[in-house]
């Protein structure tokens, strides 16, 4: 099942090893606190510090900060690049457009083969939560170890709720040990389930989220780019070699000519051989919404959470946001609140999801200088 | 019935008039808009202006503005005297401390007959809403006639529900008719019913609510204060004439010692004589709290009053104060939401009546900043 290509095993050493961090989302579930120009990633979302710097914090230990390299958006590279002092200024790039993520980890690819044959790459997400990132770097040391043999090798977290809002990924009947160093042979991706699907997943012990973090040897993902998706392959194969003068207008001229897909549907999906861990308790979370940040605040007696100075009277089950400000709450259940100089939130907890659908009435209504 | 007191009998001339405005409360139930600097009377609710501005404006044409006086506390007294340009800033004095109602106007009695033996007075709390100002001063016109024959007169307003917060006055049976510019004679004030029996006054139709709105000549209010609480009437005639360099000292050494009770309970109950206008359709509200302010804002078609932009998806029933800001509401009902520089409060509509106990809780945890 597990084929390799041996061709791309490459140096298990630490100075080999890649992070690239994928930063070019937007975030419109955490408006009016996220807009174009201080998206989810740069936020403080949880009080610990901004997502994208906690993301490349509990990836030190493992990757020297100069190989680590960013993708984000041109709004947010120069807050991205104050957040990261120590990553080279040159290796936080802006996408010159937003191509979803198997053109983006092919550009991360090319980046890193023009400097490091055997690169080895790790794939994060800027924009995630892990409460417990010694347990983290664990599993990802091992996921790294994998993919210096030449493998394709995910990180996956075992389902909780039967959630329509992620992939999952299927393996073959008890083969999955939630925290264990072994990895398992993944079987195939599957769509987001609608909820009956969902729930069998969750019932049959085989399943994963996708969390998006993926390892592999840059080589070995341009490779199977060239064969899955090759007129992008064609594009990002075609640039300058990284840091020539030429590169960032070829660049600006080439990726609005990519398909706009992901890696899981063009590259992984048509895959043979890709192994997976089982995550075991990390602490994940994807920080989807407002909701979910809730889940990891702390409380009070009554359930409330808040950030700043908090006043609460027959209250329970909220969480506010309005720095600097005290929160007065009288007789009110499960609300969102979030307070910025120029727009105030106030939303049903369980629809928190649905905020991004405010920000689509904003633009809706012309309200840019709001979103 | 009806005694007259045929000593004051004054002149009918509008230059006799006065009107004695009572701005010396606090309206807790309005914050976190009113603060001790900032309270109820001089905040702009309904959109409309301040409400003391309001008062007097609705009083102008039947009142000369030099025959305007009113008493309000030392942190209000700057801010009135601005909103009230054209009424002598020597007759918008400060009560040292609040003493209710009774002392308030046997104070303003003692200053309007220092100036005129003839003065007829009519009180009015400077915080109700009149959505009809000219059916309102048809019956204000009426009153001061009729007080101006030596009568004790009020202007009570038809109960539309069975309210415990308000007091009431009983007339006798079919006597009352609303709008009428004939009075009918008061047989007894009630103090703040239980519901049960204020569902039986509503049913009976004899009742009206006290509004706090009076009419008599100032010489036959003393007169009656010396009779029922003649302590603080003793304190109060024994002041220096106003305007007299040492009022103001004497004012601050002896308002404290007055008893601290309202005109109510003091002197109408204790008075024969005392007639009545009902008010009929005047549109009066006492704006209570702030679900009084979102009945009579504007609403859009789901029912949500916004005092600045608003979006609302899946939102009804929300009253939202948040000036220059945008509100985006999502999945929320019956709400109120206030928002300052420094407090933001979330409440449900229903709970409106109790914001004041948020005060009392800031108090009790030393924010004394904050109200």
């Amino acid at each position: 099942m597990a084929a390799r290509y041996s061709q791309y095993v490459v140096s298990k050493q630490r100075r080999n090893r890649y992070a690239l961090i994928l930063a070019g989302g937007r975030g419109t579930r955490f408006w009016p606190r996220s807009r174009k120009a201080s998206a989810k990633q740069v936020l403080n979302l949880t009080g610990a510090g901004p997502l994208i710097r906690l993301t490349v914090e509990r990836l030190l230990p493992l990757v020297p900060a100069g190989n680590v390299l960013v993708l984000t958006s041109i709004e947010l590279r120069e807050s991205v690049r104050r957040l990261l002092p120590e990553v080279p200024a040159a290796q936080i790039l802006a996408e010159p457009v937003g191509r979803n993520t198997a053109p983006a980890i092919g550009l991360g690819a090319k980046i890193l083969l023009d400097r490091d044959p055997q690169a080895v790459m790790g794939v994060f997400p800027a924009d995630h939560h892990i409460g417990r990132p010694a347990a983290f770097r664990r599993l990802v040391s091992a996921a790294w170890r994998e993919a210096a043999r030449g493998r394709m090798v995910l990180l996956g977290i075992e389902p909780r709720r039967p959630d329509t809002g992620y992939g999952y990924i299927e393996f073959p009947k008890n083969s999955l040990k939630p925290g264990s160093l072994e990895p398992a042979p993944v079987v195939r991706f599957r769509e987001k389930p609608d909820l009956a699907t969902a729930r069998r997943y969750l019932a049959s012990g085989k399943y994963l989220w996708n969390a998006g973090i993926f390892f592999w040897p840059a080589a070995l993902y341009l490779e199977r780019l060239r064969e899955c998706l090759p007129g992008t392959y064609d594009r990002i194969a075609a640039l300058p070699t990284f840091g020539a003068r030429r590169f960032a207008q070829a660049l600006a001229e080439s990726f609005p000519h990519c398909d706009n897909i992901s890696v899981d549907y063009a590259v992984l999906e048509k895959t043979a051989g890709v192994v997976g861990f089982a995550a075991g308790d990390i602490g994940w979370s994807d920080l989807g919404s407002f909701e979910a940040v809730y889940e990891l605040a702390e409380k009070d007696a009554a359930g409330n959470a808040c950030r700043g100075e908090l006043l609460a009277l027959d209250a329970g089950g909220n969480y506010a946001d309005a720095p600097g400000k005290l929160v007065a709450l009288l007789g009110v259940e499960n609300l969102v609140i979030v307070d910025t100089a120029d727009a105030l939130l106030v939303a049903r907890r369980g629809d928190a999801q649905r905020v991004g659908e405010l920000v689509k009435a904003l633009r809706g209504r012309g309200l840019s200088r709001l979103h």
